[in-house]
């Protein structure tokens, strides 16, 4: 299940990619070309080699087909059962969940059309060097693949936990390099990570990965940014940066949320220092402590 | 359940504003104005007036409590129970998904300070004017609620559709108002555009919230793409900002995606213009039409 999870998240990736390759300008030739050179460094897997064949396949007609496809994705229901499972293991599989909505967006065609007409964008245009930017995609696709893995392996890491499971993590990455949709080069660096540390806590503090993504982590807020400047989604980027970003937050705004939640519903909360000591404020001042009449938050 | 997934979101909107304002600089006595003068206009709610409560409650030692508590946020189980709705629904809540999986990140605290100990940031400041900037994030915190309350109205309806519910949306906005958490100004909004087109399929296309969120798109971009080239993150302003931009996107890369999973599991896929015909492709053109041994996707 959560390989199939990580392949939905890879595959938004890439999709994601070429959409903006597309609202740059990239002509399809070239963007075959990239996903071609690709395939020969850190991002040779057997789903960036069929992107190129995909890319490249032309019709009958010798026109390219990909465009004539329609854009509305199917899903057999594994991506959203690994979704289900992240919320109830209570592990944060940000990029999985996206690229789930992502496919259901997609279905939603006519609104989208609809929608198209009405809803202003910017005017933005692409200004930068195209080489550069190239490479800059490459990091950034790059860097969101190492948090998704890093998210999926959570994931197994708590059930492991939670089932008092013994997982050999190593072993799972070799085995889905074993003709499986997502094998890459990149899972061979997994398993590597885990021989070194197999207590590994989590995939971005391996210092193979963790050099990966500070080497990518120009090029991908670079991307990101641009992306969101010229109204292109990249959901599953950016979710990846947001969760990058917060994973490296020693302190994140839940203080806010557990004030609120005391202030709303008496839920109380901790203080710092003092964990495990649940305390209640009042926080009005003037009596009474619960302000709403629906408080399960 | 769905005004519980909503409220969850609201409480994650304000929380990541409130991360950035600490970010870039702005006390809290300022953040307390700030909340106090936004819940005059467009923002006035509940959730807004008892944040600047917190803000401006001071402990027995005449300091802040705010940052004394511990940031890591409880949860009773309704948000999951939203994404995990719209999942099976297969509607893009996107934003409830991100506020949801924020809180898991939140729990994680352990892990977030190594990490944080680990892990390299960007290492530019904030350089804007910081008057402009807290309109620009008040715009994005306005456009961000619209799209999560889209949303939640998305599976509102999808639901009704499949259990053939016939739903009356103004009065649940009204109901929303009677006491609820989520009360607010904006509701009443809601309650206006259901009144004026009870068929109304998104709220992003009610003239109102249309024109709302035309004249926070600058800022709403301004905001995200800034907090990326911090380092702050920000998943639930940026994940309402993907969402805006794929709603709008009369096509998406979903095309890619169809091709990639009839390429490795022969899925089919339908033609623009065609649809309802579902087509194969040999797309390596050298025979054998299935290239992985799982194809499940």
């Amino acid at each position: 299940m959560v390989h199939n999870g990580i392949e939905y998240g890879d595959m938004q990736l890439i999709g994601e990619v070429y959409h903006l390759m597309l609202a740059i300008g990239i002509n399809q030739e070239q963007m075959a070309n990239t996903f071609e050179e690709w395939n020969k460094g850190e991002l040779d897997s057997f789903l960036i080699d069929i992107t190129k064949d995909i890319l490249k396949f032309k019709d009958s007609d010798g026109k390219y087909l990909l465009p004539k496809i329609r854009d509305t994705a199917g899903q057999k229901g594994t991506g959203k059962w690994t979704a289900i499972a992240a919320l109830n293991y209570g592990m944060p599989l940000t990029l999985i969940g996206e690229a789930v909505f992502s496919r259901c967006l997609s279905a939603l065609k006519n609104e989208r059309q609809k929608a198209s007409q009405v809803l202003p964008g910017p005017s933005k245009k692409f200004s930068g060097d195209i080489k550069t930017f190239l490479e800059d995609i490459r990091q950034a696709l790059y860097a969101s693949k190492i948090v998704s893995y890093a998210q999926g392996f959570m994931l197994l890491r708590e059930a492991a936990a939670v089932h008092n499971w013994d997982l050999d993590y190593g072993s799972i990455a070799l085995m889905w390099r074993g003709g499986c949709i997502i094998r890459s080069v990149f899972l061979g660096q997994i398993k590597a990570a885990f021989d070194k540390d197999p207590n590994l806590r989590s995939l971005l503090l391996a210092p193979f990965f963790l050099d990966a993504i500070t080497k990518a982590q120009n090029g991908w807020r670079n991307v990101v940014a641009t992306a969101i400047n010229l109204g292109i989604p990249t959901p599953a980027l950016s979710t990846a940066l947001a969760f990058y970003d917060g994973y490296r937050s020693e302190r994140l705004p839940a203080n806010l949320l557990q004030a609120q939640r005391d202030y709303f519903g008496a839920h109380t909360y901790e203080l710092l220092g003092k964990e495990g000591t649940f305390v209640h404020t009042n926080w009005t001042g003037h009596g009474g402590n619960v302000s709403a009449s629906t408080y399960d938050a």
